[in-house]
């Protein structure tokens, strides 16, 4: 159940309308004027619940469930407890969050400019901005219509952020260019100066870092996440990637259009993603690689070769999976037989 | 030795005051009214000093030491230099612990709001709080007793803080219920929106973030750490959990009472960890994984399945820590047998 | 090229210039006068940008290049297309730096004390310092002249920062002694208190942080990184040391002087890591270890051992890199074998 203290609700929801917004026909024998208040788990809710069910590691939850209302698919409709409505959908996790966003609508930030705001004269906001307290802008940002920004959060000069960003407390962003609708989270930093020197025996020296970082529309990134600028070429973020918490990405890396890393992963200087990406947790990928398209890279994988469209990696260093898991079985098998050795 | 700008010394201690703090007798031949100054290394003190040896790394230094006063255990106190008074205690670090609490207390925040701090009217502020420069506290936001919180900390709308809290700088809750006494040092975010989305062939949709982050009473967590809120179920943290730095915590995960995360160490969404489980630095643990009770996880490991009551497992993927170190034995075997065979 | 909204260029430099600032004596048959007024990648420049090439990785760009001129080495030059004018420097990678730097001078911040700085009335504040918004900079606080601290960072009671140090926003530093010329990027905390704490069957009990971090000379600290401060010994960062974001230093760290530590790596307490030590990105260094001079660490390897000076070391556990790329290959060999046993 969620803390209605925490997380507004719109109002009820029928039966009817559900089917309605997922385009699914009602099946006959149910009330159609049936209300739905809440999205629930399948554990904790009631019979004014709506439930999702799609991972079977839940499966005994599924046949004991008193929710009102299930969302599935297919292939796991028969799991599910007797006398709960069954609503099978192709895409059971687009359908369930289709009908949260529908009875919790994200809250939208109120146009206004809190007083303790220092923004520069020179600086351009759109229509209904909302700047939240102790925010620094500086000379010539740009802010497109509906962008929010919350308390503490400094825009450096010259910076351009597109329309409904929405950009969370204590960034900073500098040296960039971000496109519409993106979304940052609390403490992240973007545009500074990346790990770029060179050493030999007369000791470390600055390589000035001259590039800056460009953001596509939709993107969304973590908490404490940084996003160093380019040193010549620019550090690029394609449209509608995913960028997880405490994930880092030096200069002049390249991310294809929705591609997705997770929390902790790395990626080290002019490395270059392709589109639809897979990148899990803790993942590093080192400098100067190409990993096509549609590459799905296991969590704590590390990758020190170019990866082709649609392979799937793991270990570290990262080996096709199938190697990997065959790898996995052949040093099980070592112990065994070290053992039988013995 | 402690630097007196940075550290205040309470004053200092008769040896009797020593011995009776730690309900150990004292020994006969000593001057009870010997007075020690600070606490020190093993390496750096002098007769005034009282210092800690347990860890047999250290035993030249002890072999060595002008220390005044030496706590250590039945086992070690033989290593210990000539003309030292030994205090032999069952718990050495733990009674090293609570002299040097004594002679160095915490600093105790005054009582007092910043006149720059921005506090919403709603907001319910306990007796003898403290709010630094520049915080921000949202509407509704009720803090216990003693709660201190330092500069450029954001505390969101409806947020609830026990008594005694001590809040760094750079700080952002949200959508969290906080016990008594919690420490959270700077940099942390806590509450903001998981990771939580779906992909499908038409591109990702976001999957509203509906739960919250519960915390009991005295924990603490490191900075520059990460505590997503639940997607629905909640993510908890138990009573007495230990959080190190740049940890991530990710939607709905569950962390039982007294266990403690070492630095880096990420654990992806919905997964369940007992009590006093001890996850080590840069470890993985994968989403919906059931982690038991008293389970150790070492270093770097990466956990791909559930793990029983009281294991110890290592590897990535982690496997029972006896069959790592048989695996690493028969790999180190593997190299030595391709060199013969060359 | 870079963008000139971000980048502020000092001016064009002409052919003989470029030769005199790096030494080199001038080729016969060429323009002195000519004029450059860029640096480029090999792909993006034209007839008045100027290159450096010293990666084969980029050979093929190389090749095709239209930039005016380019700085490589002995071995590289035969690589590059006709009619680009070929500067042979032993060391290109410095060349570059050196002439990028005079194109693109550092921009120095303008003395002045934000209205909205909250600065004790006891700091003492160098000469020509640069206080940004917001910032806060408590009692006794030492800046050495030149120092520019940007928006919203916190200096806490007591720390010294010498002078034309550059701390980015949203820096808390405490319990600190911070040498010359020090650049800290945005989100880094140092000196809070570190995980330091026992366990026993009573549960958790905390240690007294009793020393400080002291930092030396020229060094740079990536963004988000943490560095706690020592327990009793100091945490020690010697001078020119590099580290990278999202790194962890535990209390007791000693880093010898110009020692490197790349993004996302984590070093224990009370390790000890001599000079020029090269940690690579996500490197795990267990507690109490000896790391000689010289030493480099592969990246994501888990140390825990002591390495001897000069040595290489790979993997988790880590060994030294040659059985590493033994075992890897022994693996591979493995892989196969069960394949033909089938």
């Amino acid at each position: 159940m969620t803390d209605s203290r925490f997380h507004k609700q719109h109002d009820s929801i029928s039966l009817a309308k559900i089917y309605e917004l997922l385009s699914v026909s009602l099946p006959t024998g149910v009330d159609k004027d049936r209300l739905f208040t809440n999205v629930s788990t399948l554990k904790d809710g009631g019979a004014s619940s709506i439930a999702l069910y799609h991972n079977t590691k839940y499966r005994a939850e599924a046949s004991t469930t008193h929710v009102g209302l299930c969302i599935t698919s297919e292939a796991t409709a028969a799991h599910i407890a007797k006398g709960v409505i069954i609503l099978v959908h192709p895409k059971p996790q687009r359908a369930y969050a289709l009908i949260a966003q529908h009875l919790y609508p994200t809250p939208t930030a109120k146009s206004f400019i809190h007083p303790t705001a220092v923004i520069a004269p020179t600086a351009a906001l759109g229509e209904g901005c909302s700047i939240g307290a102790y925010v620094v802008i500086g000379d010539n940002v740009e802010l497109g219509a509906g962008v929010a920004i919350e308390s503490h959060t400094v825009i450096h000069d010259n910076v351009k952020i597109g329309k409904n960003g929405r950009i969370s407390s204590h960034v900073t962003i500098s040296h960039s260019i971000v496109g519409d609708r993106v979304m940052i989270k609390p403490g992240t930093h973007i545009g500074q100066q990346g790990f770029g020197f060179h050493m030999d025996e007369a000791g470390h020296f600055d390589v000035p870092q001259l590039g800056i970082v460009i953001i596509g529309n939709d993107v969304q990134i973590g908490a404490n996440a940084c996003i160093d600028r380019g040193s010549l070429d620019n550090t690029i973020i394609g449209n509608g990637v995913r960028i997880d918490n405490l994930v880092q990405i030096a200069h002049n890396v390249y991310i294809g259009d929705q591609s997705v890393i997770v929390a902790q992963a790395g990626i080290a200087g002019s490395s270059h993603l392709g589109r639809f990406v897979i990148v899990a947790g803790q993942v590093g990928i080192a400098g100067h690689l190409n990993i096509g398209n549609g590459v799905k890279i296991a969590a704590q994988s590390g990758l020190m070769r170019d990866v082709t469209d649609g392979d799937t990696v793991a270990g570290s260093p990262a080996i096709p999976v199938r190697d990997w898991h065959k790898q996995t079985i052949a040093l099980q098998r070592l112990i065994r037989e070290k053992k039988h050795a013995k």
